[in-house]
C-alpha cells in the first residue's frame, strides 16, 4: 500500500466521523477485539489470528470519549508523518502528542506512554495496516548475509543492499521492511535462522551461507516485527525457512513464535507468521545422536519445565508426534541444551551439524 | 599486534612454565590486581585505569592451583583459536573446556562459566592483549552511518565498507574493530554519538550526516565494548567527539563510560576510554533554554537522584563546575528529560537542536 492510500484511508476515518456529527450522531469507527477471547489458532492457515468479534469506540461514552480523542489525535499525527515523509517511534509520537495537546487541555491527554500503545493498535486493525505502514518505527534487531540483493529508499536516497558484502556485522535488520524497500534478488537454497548472534557471527566468519548457498539470518534472541516481516517475505519466495534455537523455553517460543505468530502480535498473523518453518534443533535427541552432548547438557530449570508442559497443552503443538516425544523427553530428563553446546568438539562443528540436519531432512514440523 | 605475535606471546607463557617446572619451581604467572583499591582516576589521561599493583598466581597454593589450571586451560584454547584463524564468544569457549577436560578429571574444571569470565580477563592483563585479539567476541552492538570507509578482512574475504550507502539500517559495529579491520576513509567534521537508536534513525532519515558532513554513531544504550574501541580509534583521528544522552541517570553513565571509561574495565583505559568527548545534551539548562521543553519534563526517579548525588562526589565531574551546576538543578527540581522530547515540536527538530548547540559550542566538559 502506498503511502498515498494509506494518508487516503486516515482522511476517510477523519471524513466519516465529520459526517457523523454533522448528522447529529456520535463520531465512531470499527475496531477488531484483541482480547484472548478473540485470539484463535487457524489450523487451514497455520497461525494464530484474530476471529471476527469487532468493536465499535464512540466518543459519546464515558468510559470511552477520552480514548477516542486519543485515538483521533495518533491518527492525526500519523498523517501528518505520512505526509512528511518522516519516521519516529511511538515515544516520538508520544512526545508530539504530549507537545500539541497538553497546554489546551484540563488535564495531559497523554498523560504515560503505555496509554497511547493500545490505541496504535486499535488505529492499525480499523485501518488494517500495520503501525510501520503509519511511519512509527518499532525496535529493530537481526542481522542477515547472503545472496540477498535489497533496494532500499530512504530519505531522499536509495541503496543497493548486498547481503554478501556487509563483512563480519552483516546487515542490520530494519524496523520496516516494506515501505520503500524491495528484494531485487534472492538466490539461495534456505533460509537459516539461528536465534544467537554469536553462532550466527561464527557461521559468518566460515562462509557458510556461501558453501552452502544459503542465507543466514539472526534474530539475536526473540524475534522483532521487522525480522519476522523479513521471514514473511522470503517465505513468500518459495525458499525453505529452517530454524535453529536452544533446547529451552525461550529457545522454543523464538521457533513458534516464528511460525505460528504470537498471541500479542495475532492481529498481525498473516503479515509475520512463517508456518512453513521448520525445526533444525538442538533437541533431545540430539543427545542420543551425538555422543558429547550428553555432558554438555544443563539442567532444566522451573520455567523450561513449565513450558514444556504448556506447550504439550496447545493443540497445534501436540497435534506432532516428535513434539511430543521432545517435550515429554525435556520433563522426563530435566535436562535442557544450548546451540553452543555444538562448538564443543570444534569451532566449526555448529556448521557440520546444521547443514547435516538439512541434507538429512531431519527436521521437526 | 599480529595474530603470530599474540600466539608467540602465549608460547613464551607457556615456556615459561615449562622452565619453572624443571627448575623444580611452581609454574607461576603475573597479572595485575583488578580490586577496587587499584582502581584510581588518572588526571594527567584524563580516565580511570588499574594501578601499578600486581598479583602473582601460582600453581602450588591451595587456593589458587585449580584457577591457575583453568587460566592455562584458557590460554592452550585461545592459541588454538588464533592458530585456526577462528573466533567465538566466551561461552563457545566454556564448552569448549568443558568438552575438552570434562571426562579427564574428577570434577568438572568449569561448572559454570561465570568461572572463565575473571580468569580471562586475568590473561588479557597477563599478555596485555585485549579478549579480541584472543578470538574472544564480545556482545555486539551500535549502528554507525556517514563518510567512513573500512577495509574488513574476515573468514577469508575483504570488503569495503561504506557507511555512506548502509540505507536506513547503517553499518552494525561489531565485537572487534581491530584484528582485519582499517578505517580507510574517514571525512567528517566532528563524530556524533546519540543515545538512542529510535533518534539515531530519525537522524539518519533526516540525512544529518549528509547535512552536517558528520559520522552518526548510536551505541544502542551503554556502548558496547566495540563501540567504544571504535570511538577511541575515531578521536584518534582528530576528529571531535560529541555525545547526546537522556538527562538521567542511566544517560549520565553512558557519557561517563564513554569518556573516562569504567571502573570494571579500568583495564582497558587506554584502549576504549575518550577524555576528548564532549557533552552536548540534553541538559537541565535547555528546559531554560527552550520554552516547550517544560511541559514534557518527567519525575526523576529514586535512581537518577541517587546518582546524581553520587556524581557530585566524583572528584573527575566536580571539578567541572558546569557539571555541577546541573547536578544541583536535577536534585533540586528532582526532573528529568528525555531526548526523545526534542522531538515535541516537529521530528526534525533533534537535528536542529544537535547543530545549534554543535555550532555555538555549547557542550559540557
Amino acid at each position: 500500500m502506498s503511502d498515498k492510500e494509506i494518508i487516503e484511508k486516515l482522511t476517510n476515518l477523519g471524513k466519516k466521523m465529520v459526517s457523523e456529527v454533522e448528522e447529529g450522531e456520535s463520531p465512531s469507527f470499527q475496531t477488531i477485539t484483541r482480547g484472548r477471547a478473540n485470539v484463535l489458532y487457524d489450523e487451514g492457515v497455520g497461525y494464530i489470528r484474530l476471529g471476527d468479534k469487532s468493536e465499535e469506540r464512540r466518543f459519546i461514552n464515558v468510559g470511552q470519549a477520552k480514548k477516542f480523542m486519543q485515538t483521533v489525535a495518533i491518527a492525526n499525527k500519523c498523517k501528518k508523518f505520512l505526509k512528511e515523509d518522516a519516521h519516529t517511534s511511538i515515544r516520538g509520537l508520544y512526545y508530539q502528542l504530549k507537545f500539541s495537546l497538553g497546554e489546551n487541555l484540563d488535564e495531559d491527554l497523554f498523560s504515560d506512554q503505555t496509554e497511547s500503545n493500545p490505541l496504535i493498535e486499535d488505529l492499525e486493525l480499523a485501518l488494517g495496516v500495520k503501525r510501520e505502514d503509519l511511519n512509527l518505527n518499532a525496535n529493530r534487531k537481526g542481522a542477515v548475509a547472503g545472496h540477498l540483493i535489497l533496494r532500499d529508499k530512504f530519505g531522499g536516497s536509495t541503496t543497493k543492499i548486498d547481503c554478501r558484502k556487509q563483512g563480519r556485522s552483516g546487515w542490520m535488520i530494519p524496523s520496516d521492511v516494506d515501505n520503500g524497500m524491495e528484494i531485487e534478488e534472492l538466490n539461495v537454497d534456505y533460509v537459516l535462522v539461528i536465534e544467537k548472534d554469536a553462532l550466527w557471527q561464527r557461521l559468518n566468519e566460515d562462509e557458510y551461507w556461501k558453501k552452502e548457498k544459503c542465507l543466514i539470518v539472526t534474530p539475536m534472541g526473540q524475534a522483532s516485527r521487522g525480522c519476522r516481516r523479513l521471514l514473511r517475505k522470503l517465505a513468500d519466495k518459495k525458499v525453505p525457512i529452517y530454524v535453529a534455537t536452544d533446547c529451552d523455553a525461550w529457545g522454543w517460543y523464538i521457533y513458534w513464535a516464528i511460525k505460528t505468530g504470537s498471541m500479542n502480535l495475532a492481529y498481525l498473523g498473516s503479515e509475520i507468521a512463517v508456518p512453513e518453518a521448520r525445526f533444525i534443533g538442538v533437541t533431545m535427541q540430539d543427545i542420543k545422536d551425538y555422543d558429547f552432548l550428553g555432558k554438555l547438557t544443563i539442567k532444566a530449570k522451573g520455567v523450561d519445565l513449565k513450558r514444556a508442559k504448556e506447550m504439550l497443552d496447545y493443540p497445534w503443538i501436540n497435534r506432532h508426534k516428535e513434539w511430543v516425544k521432545e517435550l515429554k523427553e525435556v520433563l522426563n530428563t530435566k535436562q535442557k541444551l544450548e546451540l553452543d553446546a555444538l562448538q564443543g568438539p570444534r569451532l566449526s562443528f555448529i556448521g557440520e551439524y546444521l547443514s547435516e540436519k538439512i541434507k538429512n531432512k531431519r527436521l521437526l514440523p
